[in-house]
C-alpha cells in the first residue's frame, strides 16, 4: 500500500484539512494503537480525552470539536466514522480477495436445467441443482451448494461452503458468508409416546429479500408450510438461529447467536442484541431494539428498548437490577425494623 | 401443483366434511395469511376467535368445536395438526428435492477398504475414508466427509457438508443436516502455567442411537475416553453444542443454541429450550423439562419444568419475577414504615 | 487394541503399583461404568466413594489416598488426571485417523502463486488461494480453502471445511476444526434511514498466535481495520463468535457458544464459561474467570470470578441470588410489620 498525503485523503473523504497537506501517513489506526505516520478518527466527542495522547500524525475529527494540540493534523467531517471508512478503503484496496473467474469453473457441477445470468462466476466444487436460476452478476464462491428449485435475484454473493436447500429464493444484492444454511428443516415434532415424536413434514421455503447480508454458520429453516421470510435491508450476524415460518422484517439487526423460534413476527427496524432468544409465535413490533442476553418470552411493542432475561422495559430492568443490589441492606433494614417494633410492642404492653 | 376437492382432502386426512366436498383449493396457509381459495387449520381452541375473520375457504377443526360462520367448511379432525400435517405433504410432494443418484458419483472419493450397503447414494465431492460403513439405503449428499472408521446404519441421510471424524456410529434412520460435526476433539485442558494449557487427549468416539436428527451446523463432540452418546429417537434442532462424555438419554429434544459442557448426563424424554445451557458433570432427571435461555449449574430431578439463570423449579422462577417486579413498592414500603416507627418511637420516648 | 498389563501401565504413566503387574486390563473406563477388566482413575477425593463400588480392575489414585479395597489394585501418581491420558493414549493409539497423504491431493486445486512447506499435505476438494503461503509440515483436510494471501506457520492441522478468508495469518502449531470460518467480515453497519444500513468496509485481517486451537463451526471475524486478534495458546471451543477488532490476550479459554462483540479486549488468561456473552468496546483483565450465560456490559477487572446477567462478581451474585429466593419470606415479614405498626398506631392514637 503506497503512503498517502493528507490533502490528498481529506478530498477523499471530504474533510476539511487543518495542518500539512503534504504529509505522508502509511494507513489507519485507532487513536490508542496509532503510530507516527497513521490517520486515525475519533466519532464520539465524549472519547475526546484520547487525543491528547494519541501518537497519530492526524486524526479525523467532528466539525466543532475544540483540539488543544498544535502538533496533531485535524481533518474536520460532518460523519468522522463514515469518513474514516473511506480512508480505510483507500489504504486497503479490494480487501476482499479476487472473486471466481467469470464462468462455470470446470471443477463445477451444474445441472443442465439451472439458469445463470450473464456474468455469473461459479467456484470450483459448487453443485448448482436442477431449475435452479441465478441472475446475473452472481458471485459462488468454492464449495457453494444450491439445490433444486432455489433462486438468487442479480448480484448476490455466495461465499465458500454456502448450502442453500431447495425452495429458497434470495433476492438482488444478497451476501451470505460461509457457512450458511437456508431452508433446511424447521424442528416440529409431534408427541408421539411411547414411541418417540413424530416428524412434522416441512414443506415450506424460504424468501428473502433484497441487500439482506447473512454471517457466517447461521441457520435460516424452511417453512413447515409457506415461507420463512427475511425483509429488504435485513442485516444478520453469525451463528444466528431463525427458525420455521418466522418473519422477520425489513432493516431489521440480529446480532451474532440470537434465537427465534418458530412462527414469531419481527416488524421492521428490529435490533436484536447478541445471544437475544424469542420464544415462538409471538410478534415484536417495528423498532423495538432488545439488549444483548436478554430472553423474549412474549410479544413486545416496538419503539422501545428491552433488556433482561424474562426481557422488559430497559427502564424497568434498571430499576430492578439496581434493587436487587440493594437487597442485602434491605434486608438489614427489615430486621432493624423488627426489632424496633418489638421494643416498641414491649413498651405499650 | 394441482387443486384439491375438500372431500379428497378431508378423506386423505381423515376429517368428516362439514361444507362442500366439491368445492377445490390451492393450497395450505395459516388462518391470518390464507386466501379464498386456501385450506388452513385450527389446533388449539383457545385461538378460535382467529375462525371469525380469516379468509380460508375451508378449515380443519378440532371435533366438537363450535363455529359459527357459514361461509366456511370444516374438515373435523382428532388432530388438527396431523391432519394438516397430511394436506401439507399432499400439496407439496417430494418437498426434499432429489437425492443424489443411487451409486457413487463419478467426483467422490470412496477409500477401497469402505463398506457400502445396497442402494446407498454418495454425492459429489464426498470424501468417505479407510474401513467406514455405510448402511444400506443412506444418502449422502454433496461434500460429506465420513472419516475413518465411522459407520452408519441404514437409511440416514447426510447433508450437504456434514463431517463425520472417525470414531462415529450412527444407528438407523438418522438426519444430520447441513453443517453438522459429529465427532471433533472435546474440549479438554490441563493448566500447566507459565506454558498455558496441555492438551487432553480425545480418544474417545461418539455414539448415536436410532431415529435421531441433528439440525445444520451442530456440534457433538467425541469423548476423551469411551463415547459420547446421543439415545434413540432424540431430535437435536441447530447450532447445538454437545460435550465430550455426554450422555444424551432417547426421544430427548434440544433446541437452539442449546450448550451441554462435558460429562453431564441427560435423561430420556428431557425438553431443552433455547440458548440452555449445562455445567458439565450433572444429571438430569427423565422427563425435565428447562425453559428457554435458562442455565443449569446444578444436577435437576426428573419430572418437572424449570426455569430462568440460574434454573430452579418454573413455579417458584415465576414467583420470584413477580416478586423482583415488586421491589419498587416493597422499597417503599420499608421506608414508609420507617418513617411511622420512628413517629412511634417518637411519641412512646 | 491388545490387552495392557498393569505394571506396563504403570511404568508408562509413572505411578507407583500396589496390586498384581500381571494382570491384564483391555481399556479405560468411569469409576461408574468401568467393568472387570478395565483401569479407571480418581482424580478428586472428594469423589472418594467412588472407590467402594466401581468394577474397575485397578484405578489411578492420588499419592496418599486411603483406599479400603484388597481387590482393588492402585496405581498411585502425583497427577491422577494426566496418568490417566497417557493410559488412555496408550489403548488408543493414533486416535485421529490418517491425516491426508503428504503432498497435493490431484483433486485439490493451489494456486500456482501459493508457497508451500516441506511436508504440508493438502487434501482433496481444497482451495488454495495467490500467495497463499503454508508452513512446513501443515495437515489440510479435504475440502479446506485458505484465500488470497493468507498464511499458515508450521505444524498447523486445517479439518475438513475450515475457510480461511483473505488477510489470515496463523501461527505455529494451531488446530482449527471442522467448519471453522476465519476472517468473514466484521459485522457494521451505519444506519441510514429510510434506506436502511450501509456497510461499513471490513479491510483488516485476523492474527492468530501459535498453539491456538479453535472449535468446530467456531466464526472469527476480520477488523474494520487492523486485525482481530488472538494470542497464544488460547483455546477456543465450538460455535464461539469473535467479533472484528476483539484482541483476545494468550492463555485464555473461551467455552462453547461466547460471543465476543466488536473491538473487545481480553487480557491473558481470562476464562469465558459456556454461552458467555461481551458487550462491545470493553475490557477485561488478566485472569478474570466469567461463569457460564453471564452476560458482560461493562469492564471488569482481572483476577476476579464473576456470574450473571448482568456479571457481577460471584459473591455479590451469590448473595443476590440467596435473597431471591428470600422474597416471598421478605414480602411476608413487611406485611407482619405493616400490620404490627398499625396497630401499635392504633394503641397510641
Amino acid at each position: 500500500m503506497p503512503n498517502r498525503s493528507l490533502s490528498e485523503l481529506a478530498e477523499l473523504c471530504g474533510a476539511t484539512l487543518e495542518g500539512d497537506g503534504a504529509l505522508e501517513v502509511r494507513g489507519p489506526a485507532s487513536l490508542e494503537q496509532a503510530e507516527s505516520d497513521q490517520i486515525s478518527f475519533l466519532n464520539d466527542e465524549k472519547h475526546a480525552e484520547k487525543l491528547a495522547t494519541t501518537r497519530a500524525a492526524a486524526v479525523i475529527v467532528p466539525q466543532g470539536l475544540a483540539v488543544d494540540r498544535d502538533d496533531l493534523a485535524l481533518l474536520r467531517a460532518e460523519h468522522p466514522n463514515a469518513a474514516f471508512s473511506e480512508v480505510i478503503v483507500a489504504f486497503a484496496g479490494d480487501c476482499d480477495g479476487p472473486a471466481p473467474a467469470v464462468g462455470v469453473h470446470p471443477k463445477a457441477i451444474v445441472h443442465e436445467t439451472a439458469e445463470l445470468g450473464t456474468g455469473v462466476s461459479v467456484g470450483p466444487f459448487c453443485v448448482i441443482g436442477a431449475g435452479v436460476r441465478i441472475g446475473e452478476g452472481c458471485v459462488l464462491h468454492e464449495r457453494v451448494s444450491v439445490q433444486h428449485g432455489s433462486s438468487l435475484g442479480p448480484a448476490c454473493v455466495l461465499h465458500a461452503g454456502v448450502v442453500l436447500r431447495p425452495a429458497v429464493q434470495l433476492g438482488a444484492r444478497c451476501t451470505l458468508h460461509s457457512g450458511v444454511v437456508i431452508g433446511a428443516d424447521g424442528f416440529g415434532y409431534d408427541p408421539a409416546p411411547p414411541d418417540g415424536w413424530k416428524k412434522v413434514p416441512q414443506c415450506g421455503g424460504v424468501r428473502i429479500g433484497d441487500d439482506v447480508e447473512i454471517g457466517p454458520n447461521t441457520c435460516i429453516d424452511r417453512g413447515r408450510f409457506g415461507d420463512t421470510t427475511i425483509g429488504d435491508g435485513t442485516k444478520i450476524d453469525n451463528l444466528v438461529q431463525v427458525g420455521h415460518n418466522c418473519q422477520v422484517g425489513s432493516h431489521s439487526m440480529l446480532c451474532a447467536h440470537v434465537g427465534i423460534s418458530g412462527s414469531t413476527t419481527l416488524g421492521p427496524w428490529v435490533v436484536a442484541g447478541g445471544r437475544v432468544g424469542f420464544a415462538g409465535h409471538i410478534q415484536i413490533g417495528q423498532g423495538a431494539q432488545i439488549g444483548g442476553g436478554a430472553g423474549v418470552f412474549h410479544s413486545l411493542e416496538g419503539g422501545q428498548e428491552y433488556m433482561g432475561l424474562p426481557a422488559r422495559p430497559r427502564g424497568e430492568y434498571l430499576r430492578e437490577v439496581t434493587l436487587i443490589k440493594r437487597l442485602p441492606e434491605m434486608k438489614r433494614t427489615l430486621r432493624d425494623l423488627e426489632r424496633r417494633i418489638a421494643e416498641l410492642e414491649g413498651e405499650t404492653a
